[in-house]
C-alpha cells in the first residue's frame, strides 16, 4: 500500500471530526517516535457529538478512505469517541487496513484501574446513546454507567479550561452521575474520559472527584494499544534516527485549526492542508 | 416558478443550520397566514457558527436550491444568522427569487429602538467575524459593538434556558461587552439578538441587561419586514380560509429534529422529513 517517497517509515492515518483528536495524536507521537503521521480533522461537519449514527459513518468512511488511498496509511485510529462509537465496523468494512477505535482501549484501561468493578464513563450526547462503552465495559467484566456532558466540548473550545462556569457545570453533570449510580447501587471507583476534548479539562475533573476514584483518559490508553500493536510490526524495517513526519489536514478553516489544534497538540501543529471531501 | 399541487398558496422557504431558525419560522406563521411553508434545517452540518464562509456559502446554496427548485419556494428567508452574514450574496446569485437575511431587519429595528445611536449585538463566533451587523448598523447610522457568545447555543441545546449557569455566563459575556462599550465611550441602549437561539434566553437576557436597554429579536423584525414584503405581493391571490401548510425538512436525524424543534416552534413540529444534499 505504501508507495510514499517523504520516508521509509509507516504512515499511522489518525482521524477526528475536529480537534480533539490531537490529543490522541499527542499521546501516539509519545508513544511511537518512528511512525509518520496524517491527520485528518473534519472540521466542516463537526460536532459528530449531536449527530445520527448514519451521518457519522459516512463522513467517518470519507476520512478513511483518504488517509488509506491518499496517503498510504497502514494502520488507522479514530481518534473520536463518536466515529468510534457509532462506525467502527464501517471503517473496517470500508478500508483493508487494521483500524483502532478509543472505546476498546478506554474499557481496558478501566479494567486495569477498577477494583469495583463499577465504571463511570462521561461522554457526548451520540457516544451515550450508543452505549458502546457500556456494552465495552460488559465485555471487560464491568458494570458502567454513562452521562453526556454536551456543555464539555464547547466550553473547551471557548478556553474556559480553568474558568468557575466549567467548574459549577463539571460538578453538576459529576453529582447527576453520582446520584443515579447511588440509586442504582453501583460503587464506582474509575472515571472514564469518553471524549477526546476532556483531557484538557483533567486538572478540573480530578479536583471534582472523590478521592481514590482514577480518572481514565481514553488517548492514552489508546496510544499504548497502538504502539503495541504497531512497534512490534514495525520493529527493524526503520532506522530510529528519522525524522518523524506529520501532515495535517482539515475539511474548514486551516486557519483556525492552526491556531487552535496547538492548544490540543501541546505544541505547534505546522502547516495544515485544507482538505475536500466533497460535503 | 409554482406548480405545487398542494394547495394555491405561494410557498416561502426558509432555512437554517438548524433548529433555531425555527424561531423565525414562528414569527412568520403569526404574521403571514395565508403563506405555506417549506422549511431546511441543515442539522448534518451544524453548527455554522464555527465554520468559514467558503464552506457556510456552499452549504447554504445547497439548501437554498433545493427550496426554489424541488419546493417551489417563491421568496426564500436565511432564518441564521451566520448564513445571512456570509453567504447572503451567494444565495442570491444562486436563486431567481427574492432572499431576506435576518441582518439588515435587526439593524433597521435597532435604528427605530435606539435614540443614543449606540449598538450591541451578541451572536456566533462566524456573525461577529463577519462584522455584518456592524456593516448594516453603520449603513443605518447607528453605531454597533459586536460580542461572539459561543457558549449560548449549547446552553439553549442543553435546555438550561432558565438555569443558574445560564445566568452567570450570560452576566460574564455582558459585562465584557459592557466594559469594551465603556472603553470606546460608547453609550448603548440596544441591545440586538443576533442569533437565532437566542429568543429562547430573552428572559434572562431581559433580566440581565440594565433599565431602559431595549432588546431586540431578529427572528421578530425579520418576520415584519417579510410580512410586508410578501403579504402586498399575495393578497388578493388566495383566501384567507386555505389552510397554511408547512413542511420541515432535516439532513441529520428527524426524530431529534421532531423532539427538539418544537421548544424553538412553540407547537409541534410535525412529521421531519430526511433530506440528502449529498454532505
Amino acid at each position: 500500500m505504501n508507495d510514499s517517497h517523504h520516508s521509509s517509515a509507516p504512515t499511522i492515518g489518525v482521524f477526528d471530526s475536529g480537534f480533539g483528536g490531537l490529543t490522541v495524536l499527542r499521546a501516539l507521537i509519545e508513544k511511537m517516535p518512528r511512525a509518520n503521521f496524517a491527520f485528518v480533522g473534519d472540521t466542516a461537519r463537526l460536532p459528530y457529538g449531536s449527530k445520527s449514527r448514519r451521518t457519522i459513518a459516512r463522513y467517518a468512511v470519507q476520512s478513511a478512505r483518504f488517509l488509506v488511498e491518499e496517503q498510504n496509511a497502514e494502520f488507522l485510529v479514530i481518534a473520536c469517541n463518536t466515529a468510534s462509537a457509532l462506525a467502527l465496523d464501517a471503517i473496517q468494512d470500508a478500508v483493508p487496513v487494521p483500524v483502532l477505535g478509543v472505546i476498546e482501549p478506554g474499557a481496558t484501561a478501566a479494567r486495569q484501574a477498577s477494583k469495583t468493578g463499577d465504571v463511570l464513563v462521561i461522554a457526548t450526547d451520540a457516544t451515550v446513546l450508543s452505549q458502546a462503552y457500556t456494552a465495552a465495559c460488559q465485555a471487560q467484566g464491568l458494570r458502567a454507567l454513562e452521562k453526556a456532558c454536551p456543555l464539555l466540548v464547547p466550553l473547551v473550545e471557548e478556553g474556559w479550561t480553568d474558568h468557575p462556569v466549567t467548574v459549577e457545570v463539571i460538578d453538576i453533570y459529576l453529582n447527576e452521575l453520582r446520584a443515579e449510580a447511588w440509586a442504582r447501587g453501583l460503587n464506582p471507583d474509575t472515571l472514564v474520559l469518553g471524549c477526546t476534548h476532556y483531557p484538557l479539562l483533567r486538572p478540573l475533573i480530578g479536583r471534582a472527584v472523590r478521592p481514590g476514584v482514577k480518572v481514565i483518559d481514553s488517548a492514552e490508553a489508546t496510544a499504548q494499544i497502538a504502539a503495541q500493536m504497531f512497534n512490534g510490526r514495525a520493529s527493524g524495517e526503520i532506522s530510529a534516527a528519522e525524522q518523524t513526519e506529520i501532515r495535517c489536514f482539515a475539511t474548514d478553516s486551516v486557519e483556525k485549526f492552526e491556531r487552535l489544534g496547538s492548544r490540543f497538540l501541546g505544541r505547534q501543529v505546522g502547516k495544515v492542508e485544507l482538505l475536500d471531501l466533497g460535503g
